[in-house]
């Protein structure tokens, strides 16, 4: 898959899964709603209950900024179309007042009229949308 | 999600991604096919074709063997419903040859009778299930 088809596929999708590691190299993994802005991807916090309001994805981009998302399609029934897109980069957290982190709520509530989006938004700059798919 | 009932749900599941990561921390993350025996996730590489023979998930393992798994159930109509279930442990590539190898492979074929293994195999010690659903 070409980079822009990567890029058209992650977009389009509805969850995609966030990989972070910590300063010790632990990675963490999280699902995520998301919104795609040229080769940037934007993430929010739902208010929906959390175990803790200091989330670790956050503190290990603080720590590290190093992430990797992957979006995937699973077909049970016929493996010949399995497909993932993945897009690494580097991620920022954006203070809830930043004009760019309202700007991506604003987004972020587009694609997800039920998302309560609250606090920090993790920015992401992509560096490399790269995509398997069996019929390139 | 209490770790009995997380392990069950992750156990149940078609497809989970792997988060690894590399000697300088920097994330890796991919679908896999899976089966979980007791505490161990096993998974191995299908005969399809890869941009490379030389897997970067095995490479960072023997790096770092600090990995993540997620499964997780997205419910666009209903975000009530979705849920997630983590696995954090420490991975191992087992040669071929190993009995345990030989066996992880006959795991993966009873649950998936398509996927042709071969290759090494990863083998996941999980320290950690946890989960989160919005009823617990």
């Amino acid at each position: 898959m070409s980079p822009e088809e990567t890029r058209a596929r992650f977009a389009a999708a509805r969850v995609a899964r966030l990989a972070t590691a910590d300063a010790a190299g632990h990675p963490h993994l999280v699902p995520i709603a998301f919104a795609v802005d040229g080769d940037t991807i934007y993430s929010a916090v739902d208010a929906k209950p959390k175990r803790t309001r200091a989330l670790r994805r956050l503190a290990n981009v603080r720590a590290n900024p190093a992430v990797s998302l992957l979006v995937d399609h699973w077909d049970e029934a016929d493996w010949s179309r399995l497909w993932w897109a993945r897009a690494d980069g580097h991620g920022r957290v954006l203070d809830p007042d930043d004009p760019e982190a309202r700007r991506a709520v604003d987004l972020l509530r587009e694609r997800y009229p039920r998302q309560q989006a609250q606090g920090e938004v993790l920015a992401i700059a992509i560096e490399r949308w790269s995509g398997w798919s069996p019929t390139p």
